[in-house]
């Protein structure tokens, strides 16, 4: 079968964030022997892999596992079951990956962790209902315990900011949006943002000053990790959690008012999926995929889509698609 | 009646650290009203006071709590009740002084929280009791509850450093001391430290890393809140916690590996004594008090003693006292 497959193995102690300009330094489009599902395991066929942060994390040796070398990259996509230890043989499922990756005609994972996809659900909201929709569903969980009745998120314009922004309005919890882009902001204001901080423009953290004391946000939902970020944290009521999941940013944040840790009992911490898919009731996660179907085939989440690429040609395409500023980037490896 | 008397309000938004080289910007000795008891207060003639970290930082207005103009400063102390809403009058009590402070011949607070002292407690090891001796209990709760069998502290060779690494001894969970001065590791060693880091020495960071490596430390109880603690933290095993409790140095860490946070499961939060008592089982304090005068009698911990200070002398002498590279600083109002 056709796949992209790491050039390297383990990681690189580089950190250059999610960005990247040519694939040819980690990935190489290459014919390798199609996966044996052993115990326990599935065989995919792919229909269309969705490319997150994480996947480009991943490939440059920046992210939280080790690289296999020779094995194809990719986290997360939909396709038919075809083989395997499971009776799920012959239906369309989600997947996350964890035995031969997804950007290849055919992906392996352990057969306990397929998705059955709703009929009506779109080929790209199928691709994508695992990492943000999952991880949107999971941090919102820690939003609603922090009682507040607002919250902070950063990269509000992102995929999963959208997907974070449209719970609040249907929870009732007002998105305190900080995006770097003004031109982003009318936009996020429709979806449910009920305040926009754009960090480009004079002074954000005045911007936040009067916002964060009328609405007494609790969380802050942190995909960038720089140095405006902890600005904004020690700028938070007390008790303020500082929640990162995401490090767009190459900064080393410094902590300007670690005294608040004491006094105003504030805490940073992170958010990883795969920590909260162990440590979570199992029940809460069959019940997080009907909810996720259920609202992108309301309506109440969309999918943006910048670009699909064939498999054959996302060695060249795929950055460029991946650059635009808005929307997610797809791997089709049946074209 | 004479006490060194606050000479601002609020907080001066300065982040100097907890020493001191002249008192007379901040206090004066003053006559001021002996403070009148009201409901549920207790007025007491003080005996000894104790002087700590917290003290320096409040009146020099870089506490968690605003200072008040014309009112006595200092927290701590011992002394016998002598008036009030208590039926403890005419007994010798430690205690934290909320309504008129400690560096003063009479102190007042609320009655609830009187600590009677056993007749063969020392009036120093009485008169230091709350802050350091409370605060080492409750943090060594947070190691134990960590369940690993080991803990970093730094600033190591300080009053609550010597308990802490006493409680460890005492408890089977190795204390790994960091310190700034080698001529202190001998003593820390003696005392019942396990691992001894020296920070003046080259590379701290490498003496660390195989002895985190073999014993595995889950917390980092830090008095410091520098760039090295930072570096520690981050070179600590999965799932560590930095608790910060005290700031020591003026510098503004970095946080060089943020995606830990994420992968890691690591964790950055403040210890504050005042929040602790509020959340903690009530119990358990009476309980914690039961054990602190136990192991002061009986030798477990010692108080090392730096110098103790007339009121009258304070202002001149008090600074020098608290130069001193160990032990720690009384004020005596009765002479």
């Amino acid at each position: 079968m056709k796949a992209l497959v790491q050039l390297h193995d383990g990681y690189s102690n580089t950190a250059t964030g999610p960005n990247i300009e040519d694939m040819s330094p980690f990935v190489a489009l290459q014919d390798v022997p199609k996966p044996e599902p052993g115990d326990g395991q599935a065989l995919i066929k792919v229909h269309m892999s969705a490319v997150n942060p994480s996947d480009i994390h991943f490939i440059k040796g920046e992210y939280g596992q080790p690289r296999v070398k020779g094995m194809p990259a990719g986290f997360e996509a939909v396709g038919e079951v075809v083989a395997g230890d499971t009776p799920l043989k012959g239906q369309r499922v989600s997947f996350f990956a964890d035995a031969s990756g997804t950007w290849a005609e055919y992906a392996m994972t352990d057969a306990a962790r397929l998705v059955p996809c709703r009929p009506d659900l779109s080929e790209v909201d199928a691709a994508g209902q695992l990492v943000n929709p999952l991880t949107a569903i999971a941090m919102f969980d820690i939003v609603k315990e922090s009682g507040a009745d607002s919250f902070v998120l950063n990269a509000a314009g992102s995929q999963l900011g959208k997907l974070m922004i449209a719970l609040g309005r249907d929870h009732g919890i007002k998105p305190i949006a900080v995006i770097r882009r003004a031109e982003q902001a009318a936009a996020l204001r429709d979806l449910g943002a009920a305040e926009v901080i754009v960090t480009s423009e004079d002074d954000p953290l005045g911007q936040a000053q009067p916002i964060f004391k009328s609405l007494k946000p609790r969380i802050l939902l942190d995909a960038v990790g720089d140095q405006f970020t902890s600005d904004l944290f020690f700028a938070m009521p007390s008790h303020a959690r500082w929640v990162n999941y995401g490090k767009l940013s190459t900064e080393t944040p410094a902590l300007g008012q670690l005294g608040q840790m004491i006094f105003q009992g504030k805490v940073i911490e992170g958010f990883w999926l795969t920590r909260w898919m162990k440590q979570v009731d199992p029940a809460r996660i069959p019940a997080a995929f009907m909810e996720i179907q259920e609202r992108f085939v309301s309506g109440k989440w969309t999918t943006d889509v910048a670009g699909i690429v064939p498999l054959s040609e996302a060695m060249e395409k795929l950055p460029e698609v991946l650059a635009k500023p808005d929307g997610k980037a797809f791997i089709d490896p049946r074209s």
